[in-house]
C-alpha cells in the first residue's frame, strides 16, 4: 500500500530530488565517479544536502555516483530517514560493511569523494575517526587510495541553491520582515534591549520559526547607548536619542535568513535622525547598493568586499568583518565569502562567486545596522528580501 | 567593573571548574601533557564539555593541561563565550596560530590529545579538515609527532558525571515525569498517537524544555495496535483495550533524560490489563530491577545485558537492541553500552562500567515500553527517576 507524504516529507523529497540532480551532474562535471557520505549519529554537516535531515543514528555510507542508482547503506532503524530518497536503501542490522562493501565492488569507482577540507568548514563534515574507520573498511577492496575531497562537488552542492531552496530562503526573509513590522508597531520608548528580544521571541512562537544562529543571542539587538556603557547586556532601556539595531534571523522549513534593520526614537519636535545617524546609514545603505551592482558569477569574493569597503571609508567608517557571508541551512553558509583579503578572510574571499549563491550584504558601523540577503542570478544579483531605504522613526 | 553573572552563566561557569578539574585529575592519571580541542564553526562535539557551550565562531585552540593554567586561543569575537572559564584567554583578530605557537612552546607538551576516535563517537570531535590543519600548524613545531588521541581523558569526562551534571540530569528526569503524570491525567479513549504527541509538546513547552532528541520523533508515542496495521504515524485512535508507550525525553539546563512508561486504556469493566500485557510489562520490570541489581562500577557492559536478555527469553521474549546507553547532554550518549556482544554492539559492550556514568535501562518487548535512566555508584546504581511498578490504567 502507498503511504501518503505529508507535506513536510514531501518537500523534503522534492528538495533532494533536486540536489541529487545537481549532485550528479557535478559529479561527472568535476570527473569524481563517488560521492560519499560517511556518517554516525548525526556526524557530518553535510547531511541535511544529502538526505534532507540532520540525524542517522547508526553509521551510515550515502553514495551518489556520477553514473548509475544512488545507494544508502544505513542501520535498519534508519531505513524510513532515507526511504525514497535513495534509489536503493540497503539496510543492515548488524554489520554496514558487508553491503558498503558490495557495492563498491560492483560500481568500483576510481575516485571516491568525500566531506574534508582544509578552508571550507561547510564541508568538512567526516571527523578524523570516521576517515580512519573508513580507511580500515577500503583496506581489503585496496581502495584507499581511491579517495579524493569531495570539496568540488560537495562545495557547490551546498552553495549554488536549488529553485527550491531559494523560494525557502525567501519564505524565511519575508518571514523575518514581517517580524521586524510587527516590532515597529511595538516599540516604544522605555523597552530594554532585553525587553525588545523577548518581543521577537515571542513574535518567532506566533509564525512557528526558530532562530537562524545560537537562540542566546538571536536576535541581537544593540541600541546606540549600549557601546558607551559598561552595563550587562539587554539592560539599556531605549530614550528618545537612541538608535537601536537588531539583527535577526529565523529558520523556517529548514532555511534561513540573516538580517539587520535600524530604527531611531524621535526627540520631541525631531522629524528625522540626527545628521551623524543619517550618514551613517546612508554610507551603510550605499555600500550595499555599490555592493549590489558589482555582484555577479565570475567575480572574486574580495572585488566585491573592496569597492564597498572603500565607499565607507571616504565616508569617514572602517569595519573590520566581511562585507557577506553565504545563506543557506545556516545564516553563516560556509565557503567562499565576500570580504578583504587578510589573515582571516584571505582564503575564502579568494573564490570566485557562481549563479544560485545567496550572500548577505552587511557593512555595519558605529551602531547602524543594515543587513540584506542577495541571491546571485546569471547576470547579476537580486534582492531576497525588501532592503531598507531609510532609519525607520519611532 | 565588575559584571554579576546571569544565574545561567553562574550554573556554567561552576559546571565548567568541575569538568576542568576531573579534565586535569585524568591528563596526569593517563600521563598526557595537553588535551587540545581544536574547532571552528561549532565544530567538536567535546565543546560543551570543555567550554560550556556548543559554538564558538572562529578557529578556536582550547587547551587544558595535566600541569599549569587553562589557555584557550579564541577569535577577538568569541572571548565572551570563554572568559572566566580558562585561565588565560587568548585572543587573537587575524591568525590564531601565533597565540597557539606560543603556548605550545612555552608549555612544551610531550602528548597532545586531539578529539578522535574510531569506537566512540562521543569523543570523535575532529574533523578530519581540521585534522589536517592542526598537522599543518604543528609542522614549524616538530609537533605533529606528539599527538595521540584524547579518548583516554575525553571519553571520561564526557561519561563521568560531576555532582552539578547528576544534579541537573535528575532535573531532566523529574520534569520528564511531571509531563508524564500530566499526560495520564489527560489521556482519554479516542485520542490518536499524534494528538498525543502534540500534548507532550504543549507541556514541554509549558515547563520551558525542549525535546531531548530529535523533535520529529521525541516524543515517540506507539500503540499496542500501531504494529499491526499498515497506518501512517500517529493516526492511531486509542481505544479501549489498547495499550500506550511513549518514549521521551527533555533538555533542561542543557542535560537530557530518556524515559518511556506505559498506559492501558480499559474494557468497560476491566480493572487490570489482559494477562498478556501484564505478563509482558512485569518481564521488562523485572529485567530492569535484575540489571540494577547487578550494574555497578567494574562490571562490562555485557555482563549486564547477557542476564537481562536470558530473563526476557525465558519469558518467552526476545529484543533484539541494547539493554541501555549513556545520558548526558544527549540523551544517546556515547561511548560504552549495556549490549550484547555482537557486530553492532560489541566493542562498546565490552567497555568497563565506572562510578559516575549515567545509563538508561530499556528492554522493549512487544509494544510494552519501560526505561528508567540510573547513575552507577561507588558500590552499585541508584534510580534517577522513580521507576514505574505496573502499566497506568486509564
Amino acid at each position: 500500500m502507498t503511504v501518503e507524504l505529508t507535506e513536510a516529507e514531501q518537500l523534503r523529497h522534492d528538495l533532494m530530488a533536486e540536489k541529487h540532480a545537481q549532485a550528479k551532474s557535478l559529479l561527472r562535471e568535476q570527473d569524481i565517479d563517488c560521492w560519499l557520505t560517511f556518517s554516525r549519529e548525526g556526524s557530518d554537516c553535510l547531511l541535511p544536502y544529502v538526505m534532507g535531515g540532520e540525524y542517522l543514528v547508526g553509521t551510515a555510507a550515502l553514495m551518489l555516483f556520477a553514473e548509475g542508482p544512488s545507494v544508502a547503506v544505513v542501520a535498519d532503524y534508519d531505513v524510513g530517514q532515507v526511504d525514497g530518497i535513495f534509489d536503493h536503501v540497503l539496510p543492515y542490522s548488524l554489520d554496514w560493511r558487508e553491503p558498503f562493501h558490495d557495492t563498491l565492488r560492483e560500481c568500483n569507482p576510481a575516485t571516491i569523494g568525500i566531506n574534508h577540507s582544509i578552508a571550507n568548514e561547510g564541508v568538512d563534515g567526516i571527523t578524523h575517526g570516521m576517515y580512519l574507520k573508513l580507511l580500515d573498511a577500503l583496506e581489503p577492496l585496496g581502495y584507499a587510495n581511491r579517495l579524493v575531497s569531495s570539496e568540488a562537488v560537495s562545495g557547490r552542492v551546498r552553495a549554488i541553491k536549488s529553485t527550491g531552496e531559494i523560494e525557502l530562503i525567501r519564505r524565511a526573509c519575508e518571514i523575518t520582515q514581517r517580524i521586524f513590522d510587527d516590532l515597529t508597531g511595538m516599540l516604544r520608548p522605555g523597552l530594554t534591549e532585553a525587553q525588545i528580544a523577548e518581543i521577537i521571541r515571542e513574535r518567532m512562537q506566533t509564525y512557528e520559526v526558530g532562530p537562524s544562529w545560537e537562540a542566546s543571542y538571536c536576535p541581537t539587538v544593540s541600541s546606540s547607548r549600549s557601546r558607551r556603557g559598561h552595563t550587562p547586556p539587554g539592560a539599556v532601556a531605549l530614550e528618545p536619542g537612541d538608535g537601536l539595531a537588531v539583527d535577526f534571523g529565523v529558520i523556517r522549513e529548514g532555511y534561513a535568513s540573516d538580517l539587520m534593520w535600524s530604527w531611531y526614537f524621535r526627540k520631541p519636535g525631531e522629524t528625522a535622525p540626527p545628521a551623524e545617524m543619517a550618514h551613517a546609514f546612508e554610507a551603510v545603505r550605499d555600500g550595499i547598493d555599490l555592493a549590489a551592482s558589482i555582484l555577479k558569477p565570475g567575480i572574486r569574493g574580495v572585488e566585491v568586499d573592496s569597492p564597498a569597503r572603500a565607499l565607507l571609508q571616504e565616508r569617514g567608517y572602517v569595519f573590520t568583518h566581511g562585507l557577506g557571508h553565504q545563506v543557506g541551512r545556516t545564516a553563516h553558509d560556509g565557503g567562499m565569502m565576500l570580504g578583504p583579503n587578510n589573515a582571516r578572510y584571505g582564503d575564502r574571499s579568494s573564490g570566485i562567486v557562481e549563479a544560485g549563491m545567496v550572500f548577505t550584504l552587511e557593512p555595519v558601523v558605529t551602531w547602524v545596522g543594515l543587513e540584506d540577503n542577495v541571491l546571485v542570478t546569471d547576470t547579476g544579483c537580486e534582492f531576497l528580501n525588501t532592503p531598507q531605504r531609510e532609519i525607520i522613526m519611532i
